[in-house]
């Protein structure tokens, strides 16, 4: 078992009201100190930006900061506990991108669970921000929210659960490929399970990248087109772009034969006999949080040669951070106007490059990797 | 003249990129400090807001952090400039709630000058803060915000252009009072010039606490019921509460003989000859910026007794930054649910009980006073 870390990390919260804080880095010492930083000469900073607005990047605070928002309707695995309740976790990111990658960040946490509403605020509070990180924020209205205010805002916007998610498991992928000696993208047979924000992201970066055969499951099952329930519109956009031959109606049968398995799902979806039925050297990324899809040791057992989680306590964690903090880093830094898909297959496949020696206990580095934030970063240009 | 701050200024912004940043008050070194501050640790802090949202005090930022929020609308005196203008001077007061109170504080600068949207973008960003700090919002609009705010948000809401210079007056009042021999605060003869967000605060300020004598001017001169032109509810209150006898339409019908000159105007607005006009022991507060109403060696020519103004270059400077620290610090350590206007007037009283001995050069003390923060936050309780 895992250590527990609940306790301490309520305690750690208790002690500390939070985990981040505002630090003034200019001098507020003295009355000359205020009268650059404050009245009366920032008017003169005021009135240079209101004759180009572009200046906000140079005199404020814009230039290095994200807006980490969330409505707080899909918490972690939580779900839906309101945006009080996602203080902690959009506090935590704030505290990832400033130590990994220097990028100041403030978390938003949204009294509104409505897309055109969420939208309208996103767009209101936007000013003060140099780009938009969207969190927890559930399926389907997360794609409509991102896709609009990419469109409707002049600064970058990425729904992290979505492309930070995609960019680690086609980082990983790339390698795990790689440690088992295949690498034609065309015809691996790939089983997405679970197609909310993350499963849908996975699966659009898989088939920009090139891989084709796929095939797509959700609560109810293979996902095909006559199967006659209503289906949004992602999905109907992911079958139509797969090349995959379906041949069954149950997740059991998709994996069967598979290759590779990505669940995005739940806890011990993919059991230890539907891992006995993947190809040979079969690669499984069991991303549900807290409990996996399949605990790493049955899927050995099961004769899986790649296994990994989102847990930090097995091998192979596939997390976001390893990714989100050197994207906005580079996006910010270079004044990227918005993000592209190309630039995520572009940072997984430099993700995956920045491991000289990938294994199969090992496919990605670690997000304590010094190096790694600059390679990101760089990636995007 | 006043030093040139404007080229510094302009240096110091560019130099750093604006003047606040976020810290990190955690470790974030290993993968044990990130399951605390993070998954998997952060999630049992999650559900235990979810049951109980005032923990969000306990375990996050919200405890001890402000949104300091504009539309830009009414930036210092350069008028409507929009939301990325307002942005060095919202981190300004951010890097003095720090500096000064060690209040964490966010600048959100808005998209929006409606009143209705600025309402509702104010209650849905919410959640994360602690308390709300309005400013440079134009008048009369800022009333309504700030009325609507306090009754529909669960959190402290203060626009610092009135209450802060409102409570700074009052505090410089009492004193300038005291130093030349006078307190009877029913029969001093005030003149209120300028009825805009820091006038009417101003004067609502002056007649909760007793001064009942006042006579308001705006551009058009002296306000009273039967001027016939059109009339901000704000406008009527204030000719309503007041009981000075009306014996002229212009500003200097107004001045001669008053007690007291109160300009939150233009530059130039009392001129010599009005200031001579004025009772013996005159107390001129002429707030006009960067060039008051008055000047101060003028003032004294004309015999004025005390002459303050809102530049740090002149003595007797009254500056918001005298109180605004002091009271969203009592207002967020002691939990305190909303501003009520007996606060100001306590906070008037311990600013101006914390000058030991005043005197007609020196009503106040410095921003710069280390235990005025502590002495303002007392207070509110």
């Amino acid at each position: 078992m895992p250590h527990d870390y609940n306790q301490e990390a309520l305690e750690l919260h208790k002690t500390h009201h939070g985990k981040i804080e505002l630090h003034t880095k200019v001098p507020m010492e003295n009355r000359d100190d205020l009268s650059r930083a404050y009245t009366p000469g920032v008017a003169e900073v005021c009135k240079e930006i209101a004759r180009d607005m572009g200046l906000a990047r140079e005199y404020t605070l814009k230039r290095n900061t994200v807006a980490i928002i969330s409505d707080g309707s899909a918490i972690l695995g939580l779900g839906n506990l309101g945006p009080h309740a996602a203080i902690p976790v959009m506090e935590g990111k704030a505290a990832i991108l400033k130590s990994f990658a220097n990028v100041d960040a403030f978390p938003i946490c949204l009294d509104t669970q409505d897309t055109e509403e969420i939208i309208k605020v996103v767009k209101q509070i936007a000013p003060v921000f140099g780009a938009v990180n969207l969190e927890d924020i559930a399926a389907p209205r997360c794609f409509e929210i991102e896709e609009r205010l990419r469109r409707e805002l002049p600064i970058p916007v990425m729904h992290d659960d979505q492309w930070g998610t995609a960019t680690v498991v086609l980082g990983g992928l790339i390698n795990a490929l790689k440690v088992t000696g295949r690498d034609d993208r065309k015809d691996v047979k790939i089983v997405v399970n679970g197609v909310g924000s993350a499963g849908v992201a996975v699966s659009r970066l898989l088939l920009a990248s090139g891989y084709a055969n796929i095939i797509f499951c959700d609560s109810k099952g293979v996902i095909f087109e006559e199967r006659g329930d209503e289906m949004n519109k992602e999905k109907k956009e992911l079958i139509a772009k797969s090349a995959a031959v379906i041949e069954g109606t149950t997740l059991t049968d998709a994996v069967r034969g598979a290759d590779i398995f990505i669940g995005v799902s739940k806890a011990g979806a993919l059991t230890k006999e539907m891992a006995v039925s993947m190809n040979k050297e079969a690669i499984v990324f069991a991303l549900a949080n807290p409990i996996p899809e399949i605990m790493p040791e049955v899927a050995k057992e099961a004769g899986v040669a790649v296994i990994a989680t989102g847990r930090s306590d097995f091998p192979n964690q596939l997390n976001n951070s390893l990714i989100f903090p050197g994207l906005f880093k580079g996006m910010l830094d270079n004044n990227i106007k918005q993000f592209e898909t190309e630039m995520f297959v572009r940072a997984a496949h430099a993700l995956a490059s920045h491991v000289k020696e990938p294994t199969r206990e090992m496919i990605l580095p670690t997000m304590f990797d010094k190096e790694l934030v600059n390679v990101i970063a760089k990636s995007v240009v």
